[in-house]
């Protein structure tokens, strides 16, 4: 039995004059991409250009709603009510689904951004909310969460979940990754050898113990300055290794 | 043959700790909603009253797309490209059928709001392109704009529209009515008055001339102080004078 | 020995299209008020209308400034660094001081709004940080701050600031209050004997218990529904009970 | 007697997560800073920077206020009334001041940016009023604007002022602009060439028409993607055609 994994990467994180990441080859390296919907990233030009070239390579398309905060990039703890939580990603997975209409584009997925994504991790209540109210948006949408209180109720309440994590964060002992402001340049190689190691169920913590985390697919951060470098090493690893880099959403459908 | 108008309203125009107008009981007076969609007004949980309220009255559901000026609550121009203001549509779109989905609400029609309005009235080409954006979206959604060069070209194109204008603006001698920023009192029956010949394809000018004004739906604005009463009048007056008051939807379909 | 107390109340809360407070009245009725500077409400317009009032009335005017959030108007806790802190409040008073100019009027105090005054009261890195901050921008500038190791912290680094408590919140038993997303209304008597217990040093917990609480100055919010009634209440009973309204600022001179 | 230029670009055109423009460079290569106030771009951590960099380089530091912005990056028009230009610049202006009181940094000048810039070069009533208020808020405080009817009516009521133009824009033969909504790279020995011929008092014209165009001050575009090269070649070309290099304000004071 072959072991495969999709590869997930954030586009579209360009704000009007100010452009980020380098959509345009990302797009050529990855299964999955997540579109910004304009509260922490993504202008709706940028929207239209990061869903025309996903739909061009052929990628899967979701969206990445955030926390309403372009200052913080979506990646400061908000505090907010869970009933906001909900309405927060209908309004900007919406958007990306007006946008993408254009293309003819249907969505396969949710990934919230950053501190929204983090708070949905650790909130059973609010993980379960959204993703009830994604399956009357579009039946079967399923939400991209790392491995916690959250997935596991989404679970348990039989939504329709992938488990996702990033290949390029550090993990504390507990298995929980810390949000960089501002990602800054790593290593390609470790990157794609932690990226090894998530697809066959694990991870490499800060204090090099390796513990469990059990994923469908891998993340890496599009506005990380290599990110190219990144995924392109994160390729090439894995495929020497005999993993298969395949869509996950297809075994979902 | 019985003469029939319809009646539409801007509600959902409150924004986080702001409120403004009384949407609670103007979905009970009128045909035709349209909901803020975030950019001039409309906070998420706000779009999410109104879909909710609207859907429970029974009336028509709409986008109200405007431009990207909470500031200046989309009354002011500003000058963007029609590219930019197709992707703004949709966007905003897109976002109301987002929060509509949780109550299964179809949306029936888009009116853009206040100064993005004006500019589509005059420019033909940004009508039409809008027009088409729309079909993609949702096969045979309809857009109201008061009559004028972009209606023309929309019809020209065999795109589907609706006559609208406002029977409580001031209208000069061209047909063309000027935007107030904040709107004041004004008398409900002179309003009535006008609706009444609105529905009968004329509107009285500021010199009092009469000039013709084919119209199939007549607004009153929602942020206007009085507007219950002026709702009631309008309604009031329109029936002792047998205009039926009915969804221009109906027909169109 | 006269007991004498300070009266502060938020103003200048509208913004663009919506209004919100009733201050021109307000005005008439603190010694004290705090403009709120265009983050969390108060766009330049609102600003510049709130500090002609308050010079017409002759009380003091200070700088309300709070966390980006418009669409939270400022009440939600948002993790950002002190760093980032020290800048978000001296762009904003800095803000009011230009507005202000245009009527000769110097600013007698910063006082935080919602969430980001919560984040100060409790971090003293975040005071002394921003209490040195406005010693450079304007010497002897006080900081109002309720009871807590903020102000301890700030007290002992010799920075000015004033003891300030909102007679019309609800306080624990630890003496903290609780921010109200959407303040309600509340008896105007009670508030009034809350504001005549802080004049005399203390307050009433939620479970009628009397703690020690050493204010120079009581807060009513301008966003109160009833805040007129509630302030004229307060002055009332701090009157007849023959404590001296009077603006603390003089005292520090 | 010697001719002599000043030199001003528009730095801190970041804002949070995104970066634009080679600050630290281009701070090294003119007399003048135009500091952007978070309307159009430059969060306060940003500004905060640039304030730091310039001061360490010993340039003029002024205000740059825009549009209210974000995403059309203050280039495009908003119809907006004069009251309220006067209260967005005193509002962007009194914020720089804040920042800037950190490094004990006087503003030297003002420079509107882009869309709001050109709206004030055409319209005396505005131009007047803005140069008012700003004398209110510091004596002697010039307004860089490019020759026009809002330049000849500063003058005419002996308000300060500073004539100044681009060097790296296009000019048609009425000695207009147009702004570019993201620069392109130039032809550094083009803009020299231009620059030189602005030093010595005209310009010429896409039609290759020289006119006059007297200005004290040539700006280069920060967010130019070659604007370095550019500023190095404005310099040179200028040194070796004996026109001196100088700070402008020096002769106002």
């Amino acid at each position: 039995m072959t072991t495969t994994i999709d590869i997930n990467a954030d586009i579209a994180e360009s704000f009007g004059r100010w452009s980020l990441g380098e959509d345009a080859e990302l797009v050529g390296l990855v299964t999955t991409v997540n579109v910004a919907c304009g509260w922490h990233a993504g202008d709706p030009s940028t929207m239209h250009r990061a869903v025309e070239m996903a739909a061009q390579a052929g990628v899967n398309v979701g969206a990445h709603p955030g926390f309403p905060d372009l200052l913080g990039f979506g990646r400061r703890p908000i505090v907010i009510d869970d009933a906001d939580a909900v309405d927060y990603v209908l309004y900007q997975v919406g958007a990306l689904m007006g946008i993408a209409s254009r293309f003819g584009v249907t969505l396969s997925h949710v990934k919230p951004h950053g501190a929204f994504y983090g708070s949905i991790v650790v909130n059973p209540d609010r993980a379960v909310a959204i993703g009830r109210a994604l399956q009357t948006l579009q039946a079967g949408m399923p939400m991209l969460l790392a491995p916690g209180p959250g997935l596991d109720a989404m679970r348990a309440d039989r939504l329709p979940v992938v488990a996702d994590n990033a290949a390029d964060l550090d993990f504390d002992e507990d298995g929980r990754n810390v949000i960089e402001a501002r990602p800054h340049v790593r290593d390609p190689e470790l990157v794609a050898q932690q990226a090894l190691r998530m697809a066959r169920g694990s991870v490499l913590t800060v204090s090099a113990r390796e513990i469990p985390m059990p994923v469908q697919t891998v993340c890496v951060h599009g506005d990380r300055p290599n990110v190219i470098a990144v995924a392109t090493a994160v390729r090439r690893v894995l495929t020497e290794n005999d993993v298969e880099i395949r869509s996950v959403f297809e075994s979902l459908r």
